[in-house]
């Protein structure tokens, strides 16, 4: 039998897996991510708790096909970091540094890349080999595979489509820097930043509070039939759906896979974003579909698993 | 010595290039293309004028490595075309059927992502592997390589960037039925269509006829110093280079190499494309060149010779 791990690399947690080359979790747990000194001791760390669940499970190092792992930045096709403020990274040569430690190949990726590859392995994206997930987060985050590849791109910048400009007449700036990003709107803190503007001018009843609202009650009200919040995630699923349809104009792709704290509300998200979706989509990328993705947290392991896998 | 067959198939004339493996184009010539009785014609026409270049050139086969051809429509990975409208094809085997007319192996691709390969193998984007190529002629087309590789898609309709939304206020329709196309603006046709729009309102004295204004009577007078022509440009570049930010934030390429009737202009209007495209760049994309194209009319030919030899 042969195995990998799999490793998601998050600011203040490591999600660590161990798989079967078919993709089957054995085991699974989690590090603290120690991001003092520059994040020094976040890939020490890793190679450690490995070399304890090799000791543990007595594996042989020749079943072991090698570490997988997803980070929170651009990642270069030959695994150098060029800086992770999540991680507190600089300059990082990270396959290197990781193979070193551990006396194991290592595959590095951008996390909502390889969890993008976990959904098309074993999720919500299965048998596809033109995929988009988006990750409706804290942030909007992209995953873009093209005829089964990671769309990497020439700095490891590729599927940041969360700075896709949806709107040119916005004044409000998103984190980055520009005005108008798909972030602004369709992130859990997009549809708060909605939903606050649309309470501020808001007379009719509803159950949305101004000062406490989150994106989940927004979707929970929905769901209740508040008018309000439908009005909210109407505007929501416009910048997304349109989003969506300048991707597929670019990509072509079979499937998009929706995920992250966002997707939680379920199959009701995807009726909002579709409709806007058909009404710009160019006409042979009419046939996608949406789907919601199966993997949680799972997927980051899973697709860091699948990046070594097939290395 | 190795060589190959490179077919660019458009809807008046298909050209044809003999070529070395090494890129040196031997011979080209033009066949016309017949368009009749559903281009039923216009693979045995190719097949034919082949087998003639072969007896010409005294060929051995076993030399041959095989014949790659461009095509005005989608393409699936397989070389199947599911209609083209310039070519009078519904559902068509492209390279079985060229395969069985010539006895030789045959890769099909869509004309505009064949092209994009061609700079990228000889001209302007020559040593690069993250490439998009913007083709401004009478529509927009676009051909994006990935790693090294075509963007094919799911349904063979990736790269059709003519049609992301760039203007989501536009009430005029583009020709694919949807509003804000990249193509209304950015075409040859979308040009003419913005300086009529500001002619009809324009007091200022100008060069440009608002009855028969061309794009490169645009581009000629803001050379000469148009302040009118200017405006125009600007406007052209704004929409350009806001959907080529969008673009890079998807594919994160190294350079774009902009081609096509319009791009005869020349270096002038790589500068109007540049500065609004800096405004909305996502900061990994900053880095990006923009270049004209090089292969003019023989970059079908070398893509679709370059698709074939690297199959």
């Amino acid at each position: 039998m042969k195995y990998c791990f799999g490793v998601d690399v998050g600011g203040t947690t490591v999600k660590l897996g161990l798989l079967t080359a078919e993709g089957d979790i054995t085991d699974k747990w989690e590090i603290r991510t120690d991001t003092s000194d520059e994040g020094a001791a976040v890939l020490p760390d890793i190679a450690a708790s490995i070399a304890e669940k090799i000791e543990e499970y007595k594996l042989d190092r020749n079943d072991i096909v090698g570490i997988g792992v997803g980070v929170p930045a651009p990642v270069t096709s030959d695994g150098v970091v060029n800086g992770s403020a999540n991680l507190g990274w600089k300059y990082k040569e990270v396959k290197k540094e990781l193979e070193e430690l551990s006396g194991l190949k290592a595959v590095i990726g951008n996390d909502a890349n390889v969890a993008a590859l976990g959904e098309m392995w074993k999720g919500g994206g299965a048998g596809e080999k033109n995929m988009i997930m988006v990750t409706l987060g804290t942030g909007v985050g992209g995953g873009i595979i093209i005829d089964g590849r990671i769309l990497v791109g020439a700095e490891g910048a590729g599927g940041e489509i969360g700075h896709i400009c949806v709107n040119y007449d916005e004044t409000d700036r998103c984190g980055c820097g520009n005005c108008g990003c798909l972030e602004q709107y369709a992130s859990a803190t997009g549809i708060v930043r909605l939903a606050k503007k649309k309470l501020d001018h808001e007379t009719r009843p509803t159950v949305l509070n101004k000062e406490k609202v989150t994106a989940k009650d927004v979707f929970d009200a929905v769901k209740a039939g508040d008018e309000v919040a439908d009005e909210i995630a109407v505007e929501f699923g416009r910048y997304l759906g349109y989003g969506l349809a300048n991707l597929a104009a670019v990509c072509n792709p079979s499937v998009f896979v929706i995920g992250g704290g966002v997707s939680k509300a379920g199959g009701v998200l995807l009726s909002y974003i579709e409709k806007p979706y058909m009404e710009h989509a160019f006409f042979a990328d009419k046939k996608v579909k949406f789907v919601l993705a199966q993997l949680g947290n799972d997927a980051g392991i899973c697709g860091a698993a699948k990046l070594v896998l097939e290395d």
